[in-house]
Protein backbone atom coordinates (compact mmCIF):
# COMPACT_ATOMS: atom_id res chain seq x y z
CA UNK A 1 0.00 0.00 0.00
CA UNK A 2 1.80 3.18 -0.93
CA UNK A 3 -1.03 6.10 0.16
CA UNK A 4 0.05 8.33 2.99
CA UNK A 5 -1.82 9.70 5.55
CA UNK A 6 -2.88 13.11 4.62
CA UNK A 7 -3.82 14.95 8.24
CA UNK A 8 -5.65 18.52 7.72
CA UNK A 9 -4.71 21.15 10.43
CA UNK A 10 -6.53 24.20 11.42
CA UNK A 11 -3.75 25.45 13.77
CA UNK A 12 -0.14 25.01 14.48
CA UNK A 13 -1.45 23.14 17.97
CA UNK A 14 -3.13 20.83 15.75
CA UNK A 15 -0.42 21.01 13.41
CA UNK A 16 2.40 20.00 16.05
CA UNK A 17 0.36 16.74 17.23
CA UNK A 18 0.19 15.89 13.15
CA UNK A 19 3.69 15.96 12.64
CA UNK A 20 3.82 12.66 14.61
CA UNK A 21 1.00 10.96 13.60
CA UNK A 22 0.37 11.82 10.08
CA UNK A 23 2.59 10.96 6.88
CA UNK A 24 1.98 14.09 5.11
CA UNK A 25 0.77 17.71 6.96
CA UNK A 26 -2.20 19.77 4.90
CA UNK A 27 -2.34 22.85 6.08
CA UNK A 28 -5.82 24.68 5.47
CA UNK A 29 -5.39 28.02 6.02
CA UNK A 30 -8.75 29.48 5.74
CA UNK A 31 -9.81 27.47 9.08
CA UNK A 32 -7.18 28.84 11.03
CA UNK A 33 -8.10 31.56 13.53
CA UNK A 34 -5.42 33.86 11.57
CA UNK A 35 -3.11 34.02 8.44
CA UNK A 36 0.51 33.17 9.76
CA UNK A 37 3.15 34.23 8.70
CA UNK A 38 4.64 32.79 5.07
CA UNK A 39 7.33 30.73 6.47
CA UNK A 40 6.03 29.54 9.98
CA UNK A 41 3.99 26.67 8.02
CA UNK A 42 7.50 24.84 7.25
CA UNK A 43 7.23 21.67 8.63
CA UNK A 44 9.50 18.36 9.19
CA UNK A 45 7.05 16.11 7.22
CA UNK A 46 5.77 16.88 3.59
CA UNK A 47 3.09 19.58 3.49
CA UNK A 48 0.58 20.78 1.93
CA UNK A 49 -1.12 24.35 1.59
CA UNK A 50 -4.77 24.80 1.11
CA UNK A 51 -6.66 27.69 1.09
CA UNK A 52 -10.71 26.35 0.43
CA UNK A 53 -13.55 29.07 -0.32
CA UNK A 54 -16.70 29.08 0.95
CA UNK A 55 -18.47 27.60 -1.94
CA UNK A 56 -15.68 24.56 -1.99
CA UNK A 57 -16.41 24.08 1.79
CA UNK A 58 -14.12 26.28 3.09
CA UNK A 59 -14.05 29.18 4.78
CA UNK A 60 -12.22 31.83 2.78
CA UNK A 61 -14.21 35.00 2.25
CA UNK A 62 -11.34 37.46 0.95
CA UNK A 63 -10.91 38.48 -3.13
CA UNK A 64 -9.66 35.18 -5.15
CA UNK A 65 -6.52 37.31 -6.53
CA UNK A 66 -5.17 37.83 -3.20
CA UNK A 67 -6.02 34.20 -1.91
CA UNK A 68 -3.88 33.00 -5.02
CA UNK A 69 -1.42 35.13 -3.96
CA UNK A 70 -1.26 33.88 -0.31
CA UNK A 71 -1.29 30.54 -2.03
CA UNK A 72 2.12 31.54 -4.36
CA UNK A 73 3.43 32.91 -1.35
CA UNK A 74 2.92 29.74 1.42
CA UNK A 75 3.77 27.10 -1.84
CA UNK A 76 7.39 27.99 -1.03
CA UNK A 77 7.47 26.37 1.87
CA UNK A 78 5.41 23.32 1.06
CA UNK A 79 5.71 20.35 -0.85
CA UNK A 80 2.09 20.56 -2.50
CA UNK A 81 -0.21 23.45 -3.16
CA UNK A 82 -4.26 22.57 -3.64
CA UNK A 83 -5.38 24.19 -6.82
CA UNK A 84 -9.10 24.13 -7.86
CA UNK A 85 -9.98 22.50 -11.37
CA UNK A 86 -11.71 25.72 -12.17
CA UNK A 87 -9.21 27.66 -11.95
CA UNK A 88 -7.33 28.46 -15.55
CA UNK A 89 -4.77 27.04 -16.77
CA UNK A 90 -2.47 30.34 -16.40
CA UNK A 91 -2.85 29.49 -12.67
CA UNK A 92 -1.47 26.25 -12.51
CA UNK A 93 1.63 27.53 -14.60
CA UNK A 94 2.53 30.16 -11.64
CA UNK A 95 3.41 27.19 -9.43
CA UNK A 96 6.07 25.52 -11.16
CA UNK A 97 8.18 24.98 -8.02
CA UNK A 98 5.80 23.12 -6.41
CA UNK A 99 3.65 19.68 -7.06
CA UNK A 100 0.08 20.45 -7.48
CA UNK A 101 -3.29 18.78 -5.96
CA UNK A 102 -6.02 19.26 -8.36
CA UNK A 103 -9.04 19.09 -6.23
CA UNK A 104 -12.90 18.80 -7.84
CA UNK A 105 -15.62 19.09 -5.58
CA UNK A 106 -19.53 19.01 -6.10
CA UNK A 107 -21.70 19.49 -3.23
CA UNK A 108 -25.15 18.55 -5.40
CA UNK A 109 -24.08 15.34 -6.87
CA UNK A 110 -21.82 12.93 -8.63
CA UNK A 111 -21.06 13.68 -12.33
CA UNK A 112 -21.50 10.81 -15.07
CA UNK A 113 -18.65 8.87 -15.32
CA UNK A 114 -17.70 10.03 -18.47
CA UNK A 115 -17.44 13.16 -16.81
CA UNK A 116 -15.49 12.20 -14.18
CA UNK A 117 -12.88 10.67 -16.48
CA UNK A 118 -12.94 14.15 -18.95
CA UNK A 119 -11.87 15.78 -14.96
CA UNK A 120 -8.99 13.45 -14.52
CA UNK A 121 -8.01 12.91 -18.18
CA UNK A 122 -7.72 16.77 -17.93
CA UNK A 123 -6.03 17.12 -15.13
CA UNK A 124 -2.91 19.47 -14.78
CA UNK A 125 -2.12 19.45 -11.16
CA UNK A 126 0.26 15.89 -10.13
CA UNK A 127 -2.47 14.46 -8.29
CA UNK A 128 -6.27 15.33 -8.81
CA UNK A 129 -8.78 14.86 -6.12
CA UNK A 130 -12.28 14.70 -6.75
CA UNK A 131 -14.70 14.80 -3.99
CA UNK A 132 -18.77 14.76 -4.63
CA UNK A 133 -21.82 14.45 -3.04
CA UNK A 134 -23.07 10.55 -3.06
CA UNK A 135 -26.91 9.59 -3.98
CA UNK A 136 -26.83 6.06 -4.22
CA UNK A 137 -24.49 2.83 -5.04
CA UNK A 138 -24.24 3.60 -8.78
CA UNK A 139 -21.81 6.17 -7.94
CA UNK A 140 -19.97 4.31 -5.55
CA UNK A 141 -19.39 2.27 -8.71
CA UNK A 142 -18.52 5.26 -11.21
CA UNK A 143 -15.61 6.28 -7.97
CA UNK A 144 -14.38 2.55 -8.45
CA UNK A 145 -14.39 2.51 -11.82
CA UNK A 146 -12.63 5.88 -11.73
CA UNK A 147 -9.66 4.32 -9.17
CA UNK A 148 -9.41 1.05 -10.92
CA UNK A 149 -8.85 3.22 -14.30
CA UNK A 150 -6.57 5.88 -13.19
CA UNK A 151 -3.68 6.16 -11.35
CA UNK A 152 -2.73 9.53 -8.85
CA UNK A 153 -6.46 9.92 -8.25
CA UNK A 154 -8.05 10.68 -4.83
CA UNK A 155 -12.08 10.18 -5.29
CA UNK A 156 -14.52 9.80 -2.32
CA UNK A 157 -17.96 10.65 -1.75
CA UNK A 158 -18.83 13.33 -0.14
CA UNK A 159 -21.10 12.41 4.01
CA UNK A 160 -21.42 10.14 6.75
CA UNK A 161 -23.35 7.26 4.68
CA UNK A 162 -20.37 7.26 2.40
CA UNK A 163 -17.54 7.92 4.34
CA UNK A 164 -16.20 3.92 4.07
CA UNK A 165 -15.99 5.21 -0.19
CA UNK A 166 -12.63 7.22 1.59
CA UNK A 167 -11.40 3.53 2.56
CA UNK A 168 -12.22 2.16 -0.63
CA UNK A 169 -10.32 4.65 -2.41
CA UNK A 170 -7.10 4.38 -0.30
CA UNK A 171 -7.22 0.76 -1.13
CA UNK A 172 -7.62 1.05 -4.08
CA UNK A 173 -4.42 2.95 -4.24
CA UNK A 174 -4.83 6.73 -3.98
CA UNK A 175 -1.66 8.26 -3.07
CA UNK A 176 -3.31 10.15 0.48
CA UNK A 177 -6.45 9.45 2.46
CA UNK A 178 -7.19 13.01 3.92
CA UNK A 179 -7.51 12.60 7.56
CA UNK A 180 -8.59 14.64 10.49
CA UNK A 181 -6.80 15.00 13.70
CA UNK A 182 -9.74 14.49 16.01
CA UNK A 183 -12.41 16.94 14.87
CA UNK A 184 -14.02 16.30 10.83
CA UNK A 185 -12.85 19.33 8.94
CA UNK A 186 -15.38 17.72 6.12
CA UNK A 187 -18.22 15.52 6.52
CA UNK A 188 -17.71 11.85 6.73
CA UNK A 189 -13.68 12.49 6.96
CA UNK A 190 -12.02 9.63 9.51
CA UNK A 191 -9.40 10.83 12.56
CA UNK A 192 -6.36 9.37 11.46
CA UNK A 193 -5.51 6.94 14.35
CA UNK A 194 -9.54 5.74 12.91
CA UNK A 195 -8.58 5.10 9.46
CA UNK A 196 -5.62 3.43 10.50
CA UNK A 197 -7.15 1.06 12.62
CA UNK A 198 -9.52 0.85 10.22
CA UNK A 199 -7.14 -0.31 7.39
CA UNK A 200 -4.52 -2.32 9.53
CA UNK A 201 -7.63 -3.95 10.74
CA UNK A 202 -8.89 -5.29 7.50
CA UNK A 203 -5.18 -6.39 6.90
CA UNK A 204 -4.66 -3.40 4.11
CA UNK A 205 -1.22 -1.65 6.02
CA UNK B 1 -27.36 -1.88 7.35
CA UNK B 2 -29.66 -4.96 7.38
CA UNK B 3 -26.04 -7.53 7.23
CA UNK B 4 -26.19 -10.70 9.32
CA UNK B 5 -23.07 -11.03 11.02
CA UNK B 6 -22.38 -15.16 9.89
CA UNK B 7 -19.78 -17.21 11.94
CA UNK B 8 -18.75 -20.44 10.36
CA UNK B 9 -17.92 -23.21 13.14
CA UNK B 10 -16.34 -26.14 12.61
CA UNK B 11 -17.36 -27.86 15.90
CA UNK B 12 -19.62 -27.85 18.54
CA UNK B 13 -17.32 -26.54 20.56
CA UNK B 14 -17.12 -23.31 18.30
CA UNK B 15 -21.00 -23.26 17.64
CA UNK B 16 -21.73 -22.93 21.64
CA UNK B 17 -19.17 -19.44 21.78
CA UNK B 18 -20.70 -18.18 17.53
CA UNK B 19 -24.32 -18.41 19.29
CA UNK B 20 -23.10 -15.57 21.53
CA UNK B 21 -21.53 -13.51 18.85
CA UNK B 22 -23.48 -14.03 15.48
CA UNK B 23 -26.93 -13.60 14.10
CA UNK B 24 -26.56 -16.37 11.95
CA UNK B 25 -24.00 -19.64 12.71
CA UNK B 26 -23.34 -21.70 9.70
CA UNK B 27 -22.53 -25.35 10.54
CA UNK B 28 -19.69 -26.24 8.09
CA UNK B 29 -20.68 -30.24 8.51
CA UNK B 30 -17.31 -31.29 6.68
CA UNK B 31 -15.29 -29.72 8.87
CA UNK B 32 -16.69 -30.88 11.80
CA UNK B 33 -14.55 -33.88 13.54
CA UNK B 34 -17.12 -36.20 12.36
CA UNK B 35 -20.94 -35.84 11.21
CA UNK B 36 -23.17 -35.16 14.06
CA UNK B 37 -26.74 -36.50 14.89
CA UNK B 38 -29.44 -34.25 12.97
CA UNK B 39 -30.76 -32.99 15.08
CA UNK B 40 -27.32 -31.81 17.36
CA UNK B 41 -27.03 -28.42 14.99
CA UNK B 42 -30.77 -27.32 15.68
CA UNK B 43 -30.08 -23.85 17.35
CA UNK B 44 -31.20 -20.79 19.08
CA UNK B 45 -29.70 -18.69 16.01
CA UNK B 46 -30.93 -18.65 12.69
CA UNK B 47 -28.31 -21.42 11.25
CA UNK B 48 -26.90 -22.45 7.48
CA UNK B 49 -26.05 -25.79 7.15
CA UNK B 50 -23.17 -26.87 4.81
CA UNK B 51 -21.70 -29.52 3.35
CA UNK B 52 -18.17 -28.28 1.11
CA UNK B 53 -16.80 -30.39 -1.33
CA UNK B 54 -13.06 -30.56 -1.33
CA UNK B 55 -13.41 -28.89 -5.23
CA UNK B 56 -15.43 -26.05 -3.87
CA UNK B 57 -12.59 -25.53 -0.88
CA UNK B 58 -13.93 -27.79 1.26
CA UNK B 59 -13.10 -31.34 2.88
CA UNK B 60 -16.35 -33.75 2.06
CA UNK B 61 -15.16 -36.38 0.22
CA UNK B 62 -17.75 -38.62 0.32
CA UNK B 63 -20.44 -39.48 -2.73
CA UNK B 64 -22.31 -36.91 -4.09
CA UNK B 65 -25.81 -38.51 -3.57
CA UNK B 66 -24.83 -38.83 -0.25
CA UNK B 67 -24.30 -35.86 0.63
CA UNK B 68 -27.36 -34.15 -0.87
CA UNK B 69 -28.89 -36.78 1.43
CA UNK B 70 -27.58 -35.40 4.37
CA UNK B 71 -28.46 -32.01 3.54
CA UNK B 72 -31.44 -32.92 3.26
CA UNK B 73 -31.56 -34.17 6.54
CA UNK B 74 -29.77 -31.32 8.36
CA UNK B 75 -32.09 -29.20 6.82
CA UNK B 76 -34.94 -29.78 8.94
CA UNK B 77 -33.37 -28.23 11.61
CA UNK B 78 -31.76 -25.00 10.45
CA UNK B 79 -32.87 -21.74 8.45
CA UNK B 80 -31.19 -22.17 5.27
CA UNK B 81 -28.99 -24.75 3.44
CA UNK B 82 -25.91 -23.99 1.04
CA UNK B 83 -26.48 -25.49 -2.28
CA UNK B 84 -23.66 -25.24 -5.11
CA UNK B 85 -24.75 -23.39 -8.53
CA UNK B 86 -23.60 -26.18 -10.28
CA UNK B 87 -26.72 -29.14 -8.96
CA UNK B 88 -29.53 -29.38 -11.05
CA UNK B 89 -33.16 -27.98 -10.58
CA UNK B 90 -34.35 -31.47 -9.91
CA UNK B 91 -31.82 -30.63 -6.31
CA UNK B 92 -32.86 -27.24 -5.32
CA UNK B 93 -36.89 -28.38 -5.66
CA UNK B 94 -36.33 -31.16 -2.98
CA UNK B 95 -35.57 -28.27 -0.21
CA UNK B 96 -38.57 -26.69 -0.72
CA UNK B 97 -39.20 -26.17 3.65
CA UNK B 98 -36.07 -24.23 3.82
CA UNK B 99 -34.44 -21.06 2.66
CA UNK B 100 -31.22 -21.75 0.35
CA UNK B 101 -28.13 -19.95 -0.34
CA UNK B 102 -26.49 -20.53 -3.95
CA UNK B 103 -23.49 -20.60 -3.74
CA UNK B 104 -20.58 -20.31 -6.65
CA UNK B 105 -16.97 -20.41 -6.02
CA UNK B 106 -14.44 -19.80 -9.00
CA UNK B 107 -10.66 -20.59 -7.10
CA UNK B 108 -8.95 -20.04 -11.09
CA UNK B 109 -10.66 -16.52 -12.02
CA UNK B 110 -13.65 -14.19 -11.90
CA UNK B 111 -15.82 -14.67 -14.96
CA UNK B 112 -16.68 -11.08 -16.76
CA UNK B 113 -19.70 -8.98 -15.34
CA UNK B 114 -21.86 -10.73 -18.35
CA UNK B 115 -20.89 -13.94 -16.69
CA UNK B 116 -21.25 -12.90 -13.10
CA UNK B 117 -24.93 -10.88 -14.24
CA UNK B 118 -25.85 -14.56 -15.92
CA UNK B 119 -25.34 -16.29 -12.38
CA UNK B 120 -27.37 -13.93 -10.59
CA UNK B 121 -30.42 -13.89 -12.78
CA UNK B 122 -30.60 -17.54 -13.38
CA UNK B 123 -30.33 -18.23 -9.15
CA UNK B 124 -32.73 -20.24 -7.90
CA UNK B 125 -31.64 -19.66 -4.22
CA UNK B 126 -32.87 -16.78 -1.65
CA UNK B 127 -29.43 -15.60 -1.73
CA UNK B 128 -26.92 -16.11 -3.90
CA UNK B 129 -23.43 -16.28 -2.38
CA UNK B 130 -20.24 -15.64 -5.29
CA UNK B 131 -16.71 -15.85 -4.06
CA UNK B 132 -14.26 -16.08 -7.12
CA UNK B 133 -10.43 -15.72 -6.99
CA UNK B 134 -9.61 -11.66 -7.84
CA UNK B 135 -6.13 -10.97 -10.46
CA UNK B 136 -6.52 -7.08 -10.23
CA UNK B 137 -8.70 -4.30 -9.40
CA UNK B 138 -10.64 -4.91 -11.90
CA UNK B 139 -12.36 -7.46 -10.63
CA UNK B 140 -13.53 -5.42 -7.63
CA UNK B 141 -15.38 -3.15 -10.04
CA UNK B 142 -16.96 -6.55 -11.56
CA UNK B 143 -17.84 -7.44 -7.96
CA UNK B 144 -19.18 -3.65 -6.47
CA UNK B 145 -20.98 -3.15 -9.70
CA UNK B 146 -23.04 -6.39 -9.03
CA UNK B 147 -23.58 -5.73 -5.77
CA UNK B 148 -25.27 -2.51 -6.57
CA UNK B 149 -27.12 -3.67 -9.41
CA UNK B 150 -28.72 -6.85 -7.57
CA UNK B 151 -29.94 -7.36 -3.87
CA UNK B 152 -29.85 -10.82 -2.20
CA UNK B 153 -26.52 -11.13 -3.48
CA UNK B 154 -22.88 -11.68 -1.04
CA UNK B 155 -20.32 -11.51 -3.43
CA UNK B 156 -16.60 -10.99 -2.80
CA UNK B 157 -13.40 -11.74 -4.13
CA UNK B 158 -10.93 -14.68 -2.10
CA UNK B 159 -7.34 -14.67 -0.81
CA UNK B 160 -5.82 -11.64 1.98
CA UNK B 161 -5.22 -9.32 -0.66
CA UNK B 162 -8.83 -9.06 -1.37
CA UNK B 163 -10.18 -9.38 1.92
CA UNK B 164 -11.44 -6.02 2.05
CA UNK B 165 -14.20 -7.22 -0.72
CA UNK B 166 -15.80 -8.90 2.45
CA UNK B 167 -16.41 -5.52 4.29
CA UNK B 168 -17.48 -3.97 0.60
CA UNK B 169 -19.83 -6.55 0.03
CA UNK B 170 -21.42 -6.06 3.11
CA UNK B 171 -21.22 -2.23 3.06
CA UNK B 172 -22.82 -2.19 0.26
CA UNK B 173 -25.84 -3.98 1.08
CA UNK B 174 -25.39 -8.05 0.83
CA UNK B 175 -27.87 -9.58 3.27
CA UNK B 176 -24.50 -11.49 5.10
CA UNK B 177 -20.85 -11.62 5.61
CA UNK B 178 -19.15 -14.92 6.65
CA UNK B 179 -16.85 -14.49 9.28
CA UNK B 180 -14.41 -16.55 11.50
CA UNK B 181 -15.03 -17.03 14.97
CA UNK B 182 -10.90 -17.25 15.41
CA UNK B 183 -8.95 -19.28 12.88
CA UNK B 184 -10.71 -18.62 9.12
CA UNK B 185 -11.82 -21.02 7.31
CA UNK B 186 -11.68 -19.21 3.98
CA UNK B 187 -8.55 -17.23 2.96
CA UNK B 188 -9.16 -13.44 3.73
CA UNK B 189 -11.89 -14.47 6.12
CA UNK B 190 -11.93 -11.89 8.73
CA UNK B 191 -13.03 -13.41 12.10
CA UNK B 192 -16.15 -11.78 13.45
CA UNK B 193 -14.68 -9.71 16.48
CA UNK B 194 -12.23 -7.63 13.69
CA UNK B 195 -15.15 -7.57 11.08
CA UNK B 196 -17.51 -5.70 13.69
CA UNK B 197 -14.81 -3.83 14.79
CA UNK B 198 -13.91 -2.59 11.23
CA UNK B 199 -17.53 -1.94 10.49
CA UNK B 200 -18.32 0.01 13.51
CA UNK B 201 -14.98 1.94 13.27
CA UNK B 202 -16.03 2.96 9.84
CA UNK B 203 -19.36 4.22 10.95
CA UNK B 204 -21.40 1.74 8.89
CA UNK B 205 -23.15 -0.46 12.19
Amino acid sequence: MKGSFVVSVKSFAEASQAVRVADVIEFRLDLFPSLPEYDRIRTEKPSIVTIRLKEDGGRYEGEEEERLELLRKYSRYVDYVDLETRLDDEVFLKFEKVKIIESYHNFTETPSYEELVDIVEAKRGDVIKIATMGAGKEDVVKIVKLLTEYDDVVAFLMGRKFAYTRILSFILGSPFIYCSLSTPVAPGQYDVYTARKILKSMGVI
